[in-house]
């Protein structure tokens, strides 16, 4: 700050040339990215007058029935089960609020501002990476209350709703209309926590991700400021895209208070099929060709012989499948086309050494061949020994190295000695890791995950293909896209958020601790 | 700035409760958003001195040839006779730069950004809406010579290449592998300038905008500084989304050097058909039906009667077309596919009283039915006066709102006594009006505009679709979005360009001029 000074007073004194003399590329006050050694000490306030009197402050706004110092409700807003990352004790907050409008969280920012009390938001809290754990303490915003659909405009294919709105319950009110909203991420999640993310699923191969299918967000910035990125027209190329940026930006940037997603008419006809495969790799290369022939399948998932193995074991569905690699596919359109898809992809299967496929006729049918697929993840959970943890990493690259990748991190997790299964939403070059490990086994799983997630970036990939990086992969991001790139995210981290109140320490660092959450390179 | 250093000091001296007494919301140094008041002086060095030594600096670093002060490449670089800004003769650059790679780019930032020179990027030179017009002076960096693909990765389906390249050059070239890259805006247009601006075109409504099509960028920021936003992967939930930022940010934020694409098969099947209707509303029910339907065509275009009658004037078409509102489908998928899908268009037309539906049975009859749609710019300009000048506007609005807004727009048009045809994107709520005028009619045609984009707005619409707001609808973007949303983006923009080299004035302002370019609204 001081050498912006001193340049500033050099133009009055000396005229322009002697300015220049004075500057540099990594000036902060003129440089377009900020290292992490540049950004000011951050002043969190926490205390004990402070925090108690913006308690009363909370409580003028939303009511006392809203505010909670709950050791419970602390606890269950801290971390889950699911989480990779193992939250310490300290990792708090020092209240819980359930804000029912915008309005309220708002001038609930506004109270933080004043004080410099840090902010954390909570809907569905299915997220893996640690997203939601308060390691500044502060405040956890719970969107519960704000689960409600505002608006739905049937004839221009959107609808409004608030953050803690679950993707099932928008889907079974949209249902009744014949329409939906495709993006399809783990049960549970919520829209705020699915934007926070840039979420997916299963049907973004055909459908795309969430960023696909958000028109606009109000947003409840640092400071209390509200903005509303845009109208609701299908598109718009007016102004820079204030939407696409606060997704995926996991709560670091702003808090969503409200979303116009797009939605879209269901299919008038869908179907699955199954194909078993000898070998993993025979399972990618019917993927690579499924993918590389167009064919506008609605989804394309691998499960690996070990994922197979705990759904038979798990029994949560009808039947028992044979245990080798198997892709689940999903199929959408009108009767005719998906006739003729389904005997593409038998055609491209067999050329790839299927030794099954199988279709459903019927609607019963569907769901039996789908419930595999469907129950992937508690099948898991239901063969885990008690003190077991599950660490369900994702990591995406380009089609063509998801072979290579698949049987490499195939092959570390069986040296490993820990029982893993992959699941792959494969069209999108993405898959899952689900790794089981005890406490004693820490240590082995992460390193693992770090061998699994630095082969992806070496094959041109990315840490995380929906997931989000929060704690546990936010140092890798530097590895993947380069230390300029991290850089201008942080220059745009502190533009919204000066005080780092939003979330901080996810996404991108804002202090230098000297600890560092990855292993070596 | 002083405000800040003295909370700062306030804060040593009183401890941290005196500090909170000093801050309020709009205090710059902890603000979320960006006020134009409390943007700092611009500094922009145009002396001679400086111009000629930094003339020097870029001939060191791409060579005398590729350096012009000349008249002529100075009036190119300024403004097109398309262009809806009437450039002043005074908003010239000094010189036009065509560097070779993203490095010698960023050495010319890094003297433009040492020397306080503003900046303009410039590929196609098609846009609409002033977007290249250097009102600031400085230097036009034509990206002429970086024209080429640069890798291509078939299995991936993706392709690497430089901002010259054209889309329809790219589109040859992919053709040969039966792939193509979807965005189809005006002939002529080139990736840089069409990740610009955001673009789409007719393909938009099957395949999305090019927001969807772009995998990642390389980016020269305003210090020189060197990002890529992504690797290659489908998709990434892997820290802020700066590639979506950078898409549509009309070279304010960064000058794109590089740009990964998605690209797709080309389906296996297409076709086309031509419905007329007696009225421009019963144009727009049908497509209101088509879309409500979720039947997937590729493409829903209109044509009012005055843009039919043009067609039929410029005889750029082999035959003579009914002169009234027609709408242009496009079909794409398997051979059965199509044939389905023009089975439910052709009876949801009926359904809308069309007056004629004819579809194409081979590639000859397709080609002959969509040039009509194809000529619909030309075919304007072949009946213009010599004095006239075309101004091309677009807006979009929520679907269920476009016959209203068509239809108010073509009467105030045909009041206005100019002389305009409407052609519209109708599948995305998008059209555009072009709209003739001579240099006696430009208020008038002002008004008229203005009128459109008021209308719009108040129904949730966007005040570009497609075309970006350059210096022309820059002023709309408050009324559209409320002005807290301009002034973060005023916060994005002084965060990566906090001299204001690139495209200065464009998107949002900088500088409170005391004009405006707007109506009363």
């Amino acid at each position: 700050m001081r050498q912006w000074i001193t340049a500033f007073v050099c133009v009055s004194a000396l005229g322009t040339f002697a300015y220049y003399a004075t500057r540099n590329a990594e000036d902060p006050a003129t440089s377009s990215t900020l290292l992490l050694s540049n950004v000011a000490e951050i002043r969190h306030d926490h205390s004990p007058r402070n925090l108690r009197d913006a308690l009363g402050e909370f409580t003028n706004i939303i009511g006392k029935e809203h505010v909670s110092t709950s050791d419970k409700d602390i606890e269950n807003h801290a971390t889950s089960s699911w989480s990779s990352h193992p939250a310490k004790s300290t990792e708090r907050s020092f209240c819980v609020l359930w804000p029912g409008s915008t309005d309220e969280v708002s001038q609930i920012m506004k109270v933080c501002h004043k004080r410099h009390i840090p902010v954390i938001g909570y809907s569905g809290g299915t997220s893996l990476e640690g997203h939601f754990t308060p390691t500044r303490h502060g405040v956890s915003i719970d969107f519960g209350r704000m689960n409600k659909i505002l608006s739905f405009h049937k004839e221009d294919l959107d609808v409004v709703v608030q953050p803690a709105i679950a993707w099932e319950a928008l889907n079974d009110h949209l249902d009744q209309e014949g329409l939906f909203f495709p993006p399809d991420p783990g049960p549970g999640a919520m829209i705020g926590g699915m934007v926070g993310t840039g979420c997916s699923g299963t049907n973004a191969y055909r459908y795309g991700t969430i960023r696909e299918w958000v028109l606009s967000l109000t947003v409840v910035l640092a400071d209390g400021t509200v903005i509303k990125t845009r109208q609701r027209p299908r598109k718009s190329s007016a102004g820079y895209d204030l939407t696409k940026l606060f997704i995926g930006s996991e709560g670091t940037l702003g808090l969503v208070t409200e979303a116009t997603l797009k939605i879209t008419t269901k299919p008038e006809s869908t179907s699955v099929a199954v194909a078993a495969f000898p070998s993993i790799r025979n399972a990618a290369d019917c993927v690579a060709k499924v993918v590389g022939k167009g064919v506008p399948v609605a989804a394309v998932e691998l499960l690996d012989d070990n994922q197979i193995k705990c759904i038979n074991e798990a029994g949560l569905t009808s039947r028992a499948w044979p245990e080798t690699a198997t892709i689940f596919f999903k199929f959408a359109g009108t009767k005719a086309g998906v006739k003729e898809q389904i005997a593409q992809v038998q055609a491209l299967a067999q050329g790839a050494y299927s030794t099954s496929f199988e279709f459903a006729k019927n609607q019963e049918e569907q769901d039996e061949l789908w419930s595999a697929r469907k129950e992937a993840l508690w099948s898991v959970l239901a063969v885990k020994k008690p003190d077991d943890r599950v660490w369900t990493g994702d990591v995406a690259v380009p089609m063509s190295r998801l072979p290579d990748l698949i049987e490499a991190t195939k092959e570390d997790l069986a040296k490993s000695g820990l029982f893993a299964s992959i699941v792959g939403h494969v069209g999108d070059g993405n898959f899952h890791a689900m790794i089981l490990y005890n406490d004693q086994q820490r240590t082995r799983a992460e390193a693992v995950v770090h061998r699994m997630v630095k082969r992806a970036i070496d094959m041109e990939g990315t840490v995380s293909g929906e997931h989000g990086v929060g704690l546990v992969k936010r140092d890798y991001l530097s590895h993947e896209l380069g230390q300029t790139t991290v850089d201008a995210m942080r220059q745009i981290k502190r533009a919204f958020d000066p005080l780092c109140l939003l979330n901080c320490d996810k996404v991108v660092r804002m202090q230098d601790t000297g600890e560092r959450s990855t292993q070596k390179w």
